[in-house]
């Protein structure tokens, strides 16, 4: 297992060998991912999310330089589902990278994920726990919007961001997406502009209208692996969310911010001493890679052997129904 | 079996039982549906979906009226998963239900679907099922945005209206959200509002931009059951999306409207005339419930036994990682 020890050595092709192998979802991604987990759990994760243009990069690359400077080692992993065209978060790559290029303190990758309407079901937290293991100090989790793959991604950091700008319609935005329930800090970046007071204070509002977050948001009783899947996240008990303005361009605001960050971890490493709280995060953790599982599963076994055409055969000469059909399907799943 | 002939001669009460089974997610309700299966087939489905504030609901009650002056028995099914406090669909549900409460011809059910972030796996289309087997001619299905639940929902829908007001910012919304794929028809509604004609004249430019909807829309290759139940609905190749301008609360527009729904049939009974076109269709419809079942079975072993628990307890313990404990799971499943 030479690729493992160079994952592990975090020598810098092996690393991406790996990171596409997963990004392809190679069956060899997953032996892999199984031998490594053991060295998970070090890195401290910060999710950083928010609309297009309310200047998610520009805040993570102020924040590289800060963690940096305090001698950390950083690595980003970008998510645009927007389209498999855009190009945008490569694009920005690729201009943050040269920035960085001689830093071998900082990598930084973006993943465009596929697929119609909300792309293909997340691969990043397998991206987030190799990067844990290679040994990364931080690991910056950028994603846009709070689809389902978004949503999932964002119950691995430890930490999360919401990153606003004022006179976008953001906050209306938030209300509606539930991004309430998973920040543990709004950030309202471009604070120089027209209604950024307005927007703090809306959000305030917002906040003072009764959302506390808690760890008490499990499901009991017989729900769906659906609904389980799009709980928030576990965060520390008692946790206040906190409003941060700030500038990135010229970096106003990122004293407060980066004490905020420092705030939460030491809330959250409180919290963590707390076995029930382990659990809960171990649990979603677990539900989340359960359900990708089953997705992956299934699907091969609709493929093999052309079982798929088989059901379809059967439904349309109609003897039998889709229903009976499925739960065939799914205890053969086992078996085959 | 009472409840099922009751269910088939439409007996009232019998209909509101099964569908209550159906929302409650109990297991009576799938034995009923695999009976009656051989009694869909019959019901034209129309999906509205839009945004909240576009006149879904005055329009759909138009249309009713339009249905039931032809002759034809109408059921409509609302899905409202912004809140399951917000109430805003079942008191919406009422009023329209008293003006239509004594006509036979018309039912008017509202689901509020519950849980955090986006709702439980829809058990709409189950719904739907239910009122095809029961015999209406017409299903309208009104949902609002397009989560996954709601696509799945709209998958179903033979045809599928979307509804937008002027200055409301739907237009952009449109593009980010997919919402271009899933649309026969686009109904841009309160046409006396200021801006109607440039919301018509951009979601003609968006048109013309090339989006062509067509039969080609399945994934090949070893993609995740997760992408494939993303895809955008089968619908007839060939049909060129139509936009209407409409005042609900008037009529205006109304007979273009119905005229553009009876063409849009005529084009979806003809692509239905194709075997292939068929079986897309009906490969849809299975995928969705065979995700649904996989979800089902899947949490349900997870509960059985304290599993999830044992499963827990082995992280904790870090004697095992989540991957190699996720594939022993579903490994199980079919033993199980």
């Amino acid at each position: 297992m030479t690729l493992l020890d160079d994952v592990l050595r975090r020598e810098t092709r092996a690393c991406a060998r790996l990171l596409r192998w997963i990004d392809d979802g190679l069956p060899e991604a997953r032996t892999i991912l199984k031998q490594i987990y053991r060295n998970t759990g070090k890195a401290f994760i910060i999710g950083v999310t928010g609309n297009p243009g309310a200047g998610k990069s520009t805040l993570t690359d102020r924040l590289i330089g800060r963690f940096r400077a305090a001698g950390k080692t950083v690595a980003v992993v970008a998510v645009d589902p927007s389209s498999p065209f855009s190009g945008g978060a490569i694009l920005g790559d690729r201009i943050r990278m040269q920035e960085h290029a001689t830093d071998e303190g900082v990598f930084i990758r973006s993943f465009a994920t596929r697929g119609h309407l909300g792309g293909l079901t997340s691969t990043t937290s397998d991206v987030v726990h190799a990067l844990d293991a290679m040994g990364w100090d931080l690991i910056l989790v950028e994603t846009v919007g709070v689809g389902q793959d978004e949503v999932e991604v964002q119950r691995l950091a430890h930490t999360t961001m919401v990153v606003m700008a004022p006179g976008m319609g953001d906050e209306i935005q938030a209300i509606k997406a539930g991004i309430l329930e998973i920040a543990d800090i709004f950030v309202v970046n471009k604070a120089d502009r027209e209604g950024a007071d307005r927007t703090v204070n809306e959000l305030k509002m917002m906040l003072d209208m009764g959302f506390v977050p808690s760890v008490e948001t499990q499901h009991h009783g017989p729900v769906a692996l659906a609904a389980e899947s799009k709980q928030p996240r576990v965060t520390p008990g008692g946790w206040v969310t906190k409003i941060i303005k700030t500038i990135a361009t010229n970096g106003t605001g990122l004293d407060d911010l980066v004490t905020a960050i420092a705030e939460h971890r030491k809330a959250y490493e409180l919290a963590a001493t707390d076995p029930e709280f382990v659990r809960s995060r171990l649990r979603q953790e677990f539900i989340d890679i359960y359900r990708r599982t089953l997705f992956t599963h299934g699907w091969s076994y609709l493929m093999h052997e052309d079982h798929l055409n088989q059901v379809i055969d059967r439904l349309v000469d109609r003897s039998s129904d889709p229903y009976s059909l499925a739960e065939q399907t799914v205890a053969a799943l086992g078996r085959g």
